[in-house]
């Protein structure tokens, strides 16, 4: 079979990628071409023994979207996005890359099948930022979508589409809403949410780490491989009983910082601690207390979407994929 | 104060602007001007002593909405939609003009705004197809929307647009989920919904109509007085409070089909009935068993949006609007 990713070169990207290279199939069948495509050359992945066809391609420029859908890949992950941040500071460019290339993209799908009979199984990553306050304790699958960024608008939108053109039979599509990913490999960077994997990544480094927050403030966490077992999954099968509600919420860990810290301690020790740097920021405790804190993720459990079971656990995949060489 | 009316020529946009017309104002303020635009042309509507601009436009084409909002209106109402019908078996022109100009009228906005401060009110026209079954009895206003047909969709997506744009302050806008509008004037339609009309206008016009669903069957309905009512409460009403949830379920009247003609005997007597013709169709019940039956509309309700207090009120108002003279 055949498989496109966009935001081939994102950090999920490039980890769903070389999983799939690894591996060399999705759910029971073979995976004959890896179609990978990004704004950046995405790298093609070690190990692959079929056809990797990696572009740069901007999807939201007319015909672009066509020319990747004109080979026909039978599984589509969508993961093309500008975050949250750059997408609330850029309107235009949020919406040009975030909904209008979404468009973009389901609409060549559409074309194509118009010509002869296709229907790829369509992944679109979405956020916890389709969700917004007042929020419960714990979240249900059927809560409803009231969006704060024009991330999540943007996200919240593309949710839609792949629930009204999977009803349509144009695609068989469904919406994977991705935990807060921690921790997240490389430098720190700017998101509000970037201190949940920083406090656990600089420390591990030897580095300071800032925690912004209260040690009560709690998260849904899962890690980048979990991510990608997400989306695999999501790709290898039966949907049907999903209806017309595509959109999954996904197992996650919900834990406090304090929790955090603590499996920080038991997996390398108190010297990390000594590492974490208390100074609270205001602006950042307010735009995370509005985040999601828990779910209970009943329809995606159901179909075998499995999350980590300890933020232990968690330590220990970043420090296997990310540390260990 | 300007207003902009787009969907000028449908029933609820021509009621919409002679009511403008005859009162010559919304809220406290004058209304100098009036902007009708639709696929047909407009009527101007009588009495109205300001100016009255008509015109015939496709605001899915470039530069069409960049025209219209130029004239830098006040209020904008934006009714303009193929129904949901037409929606579901013309895929292309059902997100061209139900999604891609309301796209397009926003973003007039935004680009008007680029210029010079500009932030009109937008009161945007929704409908109880951005809801899904499973349903509730009673709906309340926080309830998920999970649309079931394309026009749910793209209204869904319009009101996401309203909240972001709001949020952004790109304009003060509102989206107001009309209640299923009986009794509709005019001819019988093809609409699933047709009946509930029907069943009271054809006998009162001495005319046989087919009731295909059980007496049971339960609506949430307003008048297209009530209607109109909402639309120019929405204008003119401080939204402040509603933060960044901007869609309102507005209220209505829960009645059963029962109900109904038992409301019409007590309005006409007992001749009308006898033209109710029991023709029961599966697909019909089945479509209309998807709908939702009643809501609890307590933001709408405490803005002070009103509707009928009894179906009896309903007919009247159909007999005193449609049938005085």
């Amino acid at each position: 079979m055949r498989i496109l990713i966009t935001g081939a070169a994102g950090m999920i990207g490039v980890k769903l990628a070389r999983h799939i290279a690894s591996i060399g199939r999705l759910g029971d069948r073979e995976v004959s071409a890896l179609q990978l495509t990004d704004v950046v050359m995405p790298a093609a992945p070690p190990g692959f023994s079929g056809a990797v066809d990696a572009t740069v391609a901007d999807l939201s420029l007319p015909g672009v979207a066509a020319g990747l859908i004109a080979k026909r890949p039978d599984v589509i992950f969508h993961l093309a996005a500008v975050v949250s941040g750059e997408a609330e500071a850029d309107f235009e460019k949020g919406y040009r890359v975030n909904l209008d290339a979404t468009r973009e993209l389901f609409e060549a799908v559409r074309r194509e099948g118009l010509a002869a009979p296709y229907r790829p199984r369509v992944v679109f990553s979405s956020s916890l930022a389709v969700f917004g306050t007042p929020l419960p304790d714990t979240i249900e699958d059927d809560f409803l979508t009231a969006p704060l960024t024009s991330y999540g608008t943007q996200k919240a939108m593309g949710e839609l589409l792949v629930n009204d053109l999977s009803r349509r039979n144009i695609f068989d599509g469904v919406t994977i809403r991705l935990p807060n990913i921690c921790v997240r490999p490389g430098k720190p960077n700017k998101a509000a949410s970037g201190f949940f994997s920083s406090i656990i990544r600089e420390p591990l480094s030897g580095a300071e780490a800032i925690l912004p927050v209260a040690d009560d403030v709690r998260g849904w966490h899962a890690s980048p491989r979990a991510a990608v077992a997400f989306l695999a999954h999501a790709a290898a099968i039966d949907l049907s009983s999903l209806g017309t509600r595509r959109a999954l919420n996904m197992p996650g860990l919900s834990v406090s910082v304090g929790e955090q810290l603590e499996a920080l301690r038991a997996v390398a020790g108190d010297a990390p601690l000594k590492l974490i740097r208390r100074q609270p920021d205001p602006t950042v405790a307010r735009i995370v207390g509005g985040w999601p804190r828990a779910f209970r993720p009943v329809r995606a459990q159901a179909l075998g979407f499995r999350a980590e079971a300890s933020f232990q656990d968690i330590i220990r995949i970043y420090m296997q994929d990310e540390l260990a060489d």
